[in-house]
Formats: C-alpha cells, structure tokens, sequence
C-alpha cells in the first residue's frame, strides 16, 4: 500500500494507532484482574459468557491457571474450553493438577492427551490416578484426595508439630491427622484442635481419639454425605480393604457433591438429560432435550389412543371432552405429591419393610379425602354447566377413583423399585403421570360409557 | 383381689413377673443403646418410626440429651415430640442448648416455654438469642452461631496459644481464631494450620491472613452458601455494620442449609407445603397438600373452558378430542426445560440483563426444531390414523405453534420474575403448565375449527 501523505491521513493513522494502544492497556488491565481473581470466580465469568465473549477471556487467562479454572466450571463449559485448546497447552494445563482432580476432568480430554500426561507422572501420582479414574461415579472413591497427613502413634506430640513445620503450609481442610501403625492402618486420628491444646511430650497414642467415621473407596458417595452432614464432620479419612489409610475426603468434595446431585435430579424431573450451558448452540439443546420428549409423546399417545376408543361416547356427549382433562390432571398432581414425599422417605431411609402397607392405607386415606372434597365441588360445578346430575356423579366418582388410583401407583411405583434394588427417584414422575392420564382417560369416559348413555 | 392359692396360679404369677423383669431388662438395654448413639443418629431413628413407637422410644432417651436432639430432627418430627412434652420438660430440654440452637426450634415452642428459658438465661446469652430470632430464615443471621474464638493482633502466638490450652476443647469447626482489634473489629485470621507450623515467638499480626470471606447476618444465606462452596470454607466471620465480629458461620450449617433449600425445591415443585413426616395422620397430610391440588384444579378448569368453547368443533370431528392433549402434553413437558434450565441459569448468575433476548432466540430456534421435528411425526400418526391430510396438517402446526409459545413463556415468566425483583423459581411450573394447556387445547381447536370445519 502506497504512503498517503495528507495530513489528515497521518491524524487518522495516529487516532487508530492510540485506539489500539488504549484497548491494549485495557485488555492488559482485564488480564490483571483475571489475575487476582480467586480460579472459582473465573469459573462463574466464563460460564456466565456467551461462547465468543467466554472464548476471549480464557485465551486471556495465565496459561498456568487453565488446569485448576477446568476443574471448576461446569461441564458442558469444560466442554466449550477444552474444544478451543490444542493437545500441548492441554497437556500442560493438565500437567498443574493433582491425580484427583485429573481424573475428575480426565473424562472431557482427548485420550491423546491423558496418555501423554500419563506418561510424564511419577509413578506415585500415576498410581494414584489410575485409582482414582477406577472409582465409578457416585462413588467415595471417585471424590477422595490424595492430600492426607499421616503420624506414627508412638511419636511424641513434639515430634507430630515438627513434622508439620517441615511442610511449608497443610493441605486444605486439615483438620485432623491420621494415625497410622507401620503397615500404613488407620488407628484414629488427631485432631489439631487437639494438638495445639495438648502437651508436646505426650505420645500421640495418648492423644488421638478413635475415627469418627471410616470410608471405604466403594462405598457410595450419598453415604458419606449423610454422615458429614450427621455428624458435621470436615474430612474423613478412606482406607482399603486392609484398614491400610489411602486417602480422605473433605467437606468441600462433599458440598460439591450435594450441589451437583441436587442439580442433577432438578434437572431430571424437567426432562434434561445434563446441565446445559445457556448459551449453547440451538443442536446442542435439542440432543439435551428430546429424548425426554419422545418419551413423553409416547405416553401422550397411549393416553390418546384410550380417548379414540370412547370416539363413540365424545361423539353422543362432547362435554366429555372438556371435563376429562380435569380428572386426568388431578390424579397427576395428587400422585406426583405422594410419590415425591415418598422417595424423598425412602432416600432418608425413613421407610421399613414392614410399614409399605400402613403407608398404602394412609395415602389411599388422603386419596379418599381429596377425592371426595373435590370431586364434590367439580362434580356440582359439571352439574351446574351441563344440567345433568348423573354427569356430575360421574365426574365426582371418576375423580375418587383416579385418585385412589394414583396414591396406589405413588406408592406402589416406589416399593417396587426398592424390592428391585433400583433407584425409586429415575423416572418416577413420568411413569406416574402416565397412568394417571391414561388410567383418568379410561376410568371418565368407561364411566360415562356405562352410567350416561 | 384375693390371694389364689393353687400352685398353677402361682406359677403363672411368678412366669408373669419374670417375662416383665425381662421386658424390663430389655427396655434398660434399648435405653443403653441409645445413649451410645450420636444425637443426629437418635434423630434418624425417630424420624423413621410411625408415631406410637416414635414416642415410647422418645421416653427412653435420657432427658438432658432432648435438647440436642430436638435440634436434629425435622419440623414435622419436632411437632410430634414437642406435642407429647410438658412444660417442665421442655424449659429443661431447651436449657440445654446454645442461643442459635434454642432460635433454630424457637417457632415450635410455646410461648410460655420460650419466655421461661428466655429468664433463666444469662445476660450476654440473651441478647445473642434476641440476635438470633431477629433475623429471617434465609439469612446469614439465622444460621450463624456465637462459638467463635478471638485473638487481638498484637499478642504472640505464644500467648494465643496459652489462650487456647486454657480452653477445655475448641469448638466444633474452629479452623482458624479470628483476629480482632480492641474494639472487636476484624482484623483478619488465624488458620490453625497456620498458628501450627509458625514459630511461636512471632506476634499474630505478622502471621494472621486476610479474611477471605466476611459475612454480615443480614446477607441472604444462599449467597453465603455459594461463598463456601467457591472457596472451600470451613468457617467464615459474621461481622455487624462497624466490622465488629459477633458470630461465625461454619460448613456444618451451610449443609444443612443447602440439604434443606434442596429438599424444599423438590417439595414445592411436587406442591407440598412443607417437608411431611411419612407417618402423620391423614388430615395433617390433607392440609399440606390440598392448597397445591386447588391451584391445579383451577387451571385445569380453565384449560376445561377453552376446551368447552370448541364443543362445537369436537362434536363435529370427536378425533380433535383425543389428539389435543398430545398437543398440550408437549407444549407443557418442553416449557418446563426451558423455564428449568433458565430458573437454574439464573439463580446461579448466569444471565446478565443484556442476553435475555438472545436467550428467548435460542429457546425460539429449539422449539421450531422440536415442533417440525414431532410435529411432522405426530402429524403423519394423525393422517395414518384418521386419514385426512389436513388434519395432519393441523396437528403438526399446533405443535409448533405451542411449542414456540412454551419456549417463549419459558423465558418471559423468569425475566418478569427477575425484573419485579421475585424468586424465579417459585410456582413458575404451575404457571407454565397453565398456559401451554389452555393455549395448546385453544391453538389446536382454533386451528381445526378454521381449517377443517
């Protein structure tokens, strides 16, 4: 391109050059905030940007934070991130974590990369990785950390203290020493609390106080979370089949947990199969969505296809048409109620074998209740729309029994699956929905069929 | 009674008393039992019977433990055991516990209980309970407790170490003493993992830290709960409005607060007022759920009306009666992942003020995609099943169309929520259900009426 020589021209030239100078000093001001901010809270900003936005400001993040800002977004901007690395700065991002937190984002990076990770580990860590990434999902396993600090139980309390202030600073969320004998089993533990207020010259044998609760990798995670929360515990110590001390879970692991179970199952019930980012292309949504979908158009036609075999009986009385709904939305309502309220019981382990029937009676008992309060009131107020009284017995009947109906199936859903060794929460929405529609559909228009015309 | 003299009677007598004495050695062995056990297990085991035993085990614990367990068990529980206490019994049960304890189970004493506690309670223990009560459920205040350990900046830590050795045993959570100045603002902290591996002749204000996180009580509790799951707390300061300490929060409450703001979600999205024992009585059942029951039992009547407005439609072609609920089904099912999704999205920060209409685009595209997608299959079972093209034709257009009405009412309920400063989440399924019945039973009906009549 030829010079321009004109003044204007060079005004113009300069104006754009102090432009690009003054975004420059902007964007070197955003990196120094990016810099001081805690890796969590550049989490949230990525995942709170749409994906160009969000794609800039990770390419202005310091390369040596990538690993531990991976570990803590969501999944599916995990996904986005990694999507925009190539294998080196990959492997050296994954090269800044710990064996736990590799394996927690091991499953979103391509194999390429783990190997060569995986290579570049001592044999420790490697070990520990191949570990943690064998623990299924759902698993302690799958949430403990390597990090523990361990004592012999014949050192003295000094000896402990001096061990510690060799390290430069303990790993978060100690609170509490393991105690081990010479084959690495646990013994109990020593809490610092207790450390700090006892006399150095006494063995830790003397000191410690037996374990509080105990894991084991394969136990399942829910497990451990009810007993941190019992027993407000800020980390437990994991050991093997031996008793021999291979690693602890923390509060934090746990509280994540919760977060992400409590997530995952709303998200569940709205018929998602995972967390979706917001801002994710329209396909991506839909793979997220449809599934769900279908399997509710399938249920929508069975519901369908009872109301075609009653054609004859909407053809002769249309009001039918308008007051079905009514019958086959209560029962869905009043079953999701007691099917909620009972797998809820049974996740808290509130329900015996033995009381499956007592609770029957009583949900049949509330069933029968609502049934009649509100099958009265819609019964009289179909009375009063159409002028006929035996349409309104047979709403107010139709109500009762799809009511009784879907506090048999609340029930009944969840039991089965416990005697099945299944999760009683998957699905049971749908199912009981399903037929409380269709099981309404039939029990209205056979009714009506028999008491109407 | 008069003495029986015959040798069989008094062998039934003497079999009588020892079946008694082993009943009673039986009962003496439970008792043990259960003094053994932690006072959150205790809460399980009550929390898992139907009433009548619920209570005669209730009787067996030893009664200065109730307090505690008071404390553990849920509301609905809680009402049950308080109901079969008397006065005395109650003051002396409450007096067992700290201020934040006695406000936790405040709202389900008598007012005369709590006013005799409220007397006998020392001056400084007072005020904190005042404290406690002052502040709404969902504040930091209401889960905050006053067991936190301050030390001035300008001792040793020598001398704060003297400080703790004085205390029997630190309070439950203590990872770090908070440092204060002499008028009890906070200066910062002192992890004990820190004060553990420093040398001891150093003051503490060379030693202490920022505080990473300070709380006020008024601050909303999901916030604080948040904070602690970003950065991994243990325990965090509460300080007032001139950042003078005057309690702390720890993770133990934070998950329970977060256990419990779950179980709510999912106990209002199934329309339970509240958390319900598994065994109460029938009518108690009745009363938490019926309010939820008439709310739908509204809008189904409504969905009803518009459906009675095309009476004339179905009488004249009765295969629109079994085709509309597949149109409103879907319509329902796919608004709610939209409204889910978004009311998540939200809560968690992820949606700035400037992308909502980049949002309703995208919520709009999936839609079109879903609705050609069943909308061309459901229309092509319509057509197979009845054989007329165009009311194929119809049912698929339907589909769209109350699928881009479920999209778009997906994301306007939550931005009007977030914009009249409401909760997003509360009632917005019902809502959204609402109005993708009616508008589904209206657009499909319409739709039939001037196409196909």
């Amino acid at each position: 391109m030829q010079a321009r020589l004109e003044t204007d021209d060079l005004q113009e030239n300069l104006s754009r050059v102090r432009a690009l100078l003054r975004e420059a000093e902007r964007l070197a001001e955003l990196r120094r905030a990016l810099d001081a901010l805690h890796a969590a809270d550049i989490a949230y900003i990525l995942e709170a940007l749409p994906l160009a936005e969000r794609l800039r400001v990770w390419d202005l993040v310091k390369a040596d934070r990538d690993g531990e800002i991976l570990v803590e977004v969501s999944d599916a901007v995990r996904e986005s991130l990694i999507a925009s690395m190539d294998s080196a700065e990959l492997v050296a991002a994954a090269e800044t974590l710990e064996a736990d937190e590799l394996a927690d984002i091991a499953p979103d990076l391509p194999a390429a990369v783990i190997q060569e990770v995986v290579q570049s580990l001592p044999a420790e860590e490697r070990e520990r990785l191949r570990e943690a990434l064998s623990y299924p999902d759902g698993s302690v396993g799958a949430l403990m950390d390597f990090e523990h600090l361990a004592v012999r139980e014949d050192v003295t309390l000094e000896a402990a203290t001096r061990y510690l202030r060799r390290l430069d600073e303990l790993p978060n969320h100690t609170d509490q020493l393991f105690v081990v004998d010479r084959e690495q089993r646990l013994k109990g533990s020593l809490p610092l609390a207790r450390l700090i207020v006892s006399d150095l010259e006494l063995d830790v044998a003397r000191v410690m106080v037996p374990e509080a609760v105990t894991l084991h990798p394969e136990d399942p995670a829910e497990d451990a979370a009810s007993a941190f929360e019992r027993y407000g515990l800020v980390s437990a110590p994991v050991v093997d089949g031996q008793g021999r001390l291979i690693g602890r879970l923390t509060v934090d692991a746990v509280v994540d947990y919760i977060r992400q179970r409590s997530a995952d199952s709303q998200l569940a019930e709205a018929g998602l199969l995972q967390e979706e980012d917001v801002f994710a292309p329209v396909l991506d949504s839909f793979k997220n969505r449809w599934a769900w979908l279908a399997v509710n158009l399938v249920t929508a036609f069975i519901a369908s296809r009872v109301i075609g075999a009653f054609e004859d009986s909407i053809a002769q009385l249309v009001a039918l048409a308008a007051l079905m709904p009514i019958v086959a939305g209560i029962g869905g309502n009043s079953g999701n109620q007691t099917i909620t309220m009972i797998v809820r019981a049974v996740a808290l382990g509130q329900i015996q074998e033995s009381y499956w029937m007592k609770l029957l009676a009583k949900e049949i008992g509330v069933a029968l209740l609502n049934g009649v309060i509100w099958g009265t009131l819609l019964g009289a107020i179909a009375y009063a729309l159409y002028g006929r009284i035996a349409l309104g017995g047979v709403m107010a009947l139709a109500m009762i029994l799809n009511l009784v109906l879907a506090a048999t199936m609340g029930v009944a859903v969840p039991w089965l699956r416990v005697r099945l060794g299944r999760d009683p929460a998957s699905g049971s929405s749908v199912l009981i929905t399903a037929v409380t529609d269709s099981g309404g559909f039939f029990i209205f228009l056979g009714l009506a069929t028999v008491f109407l015309l």
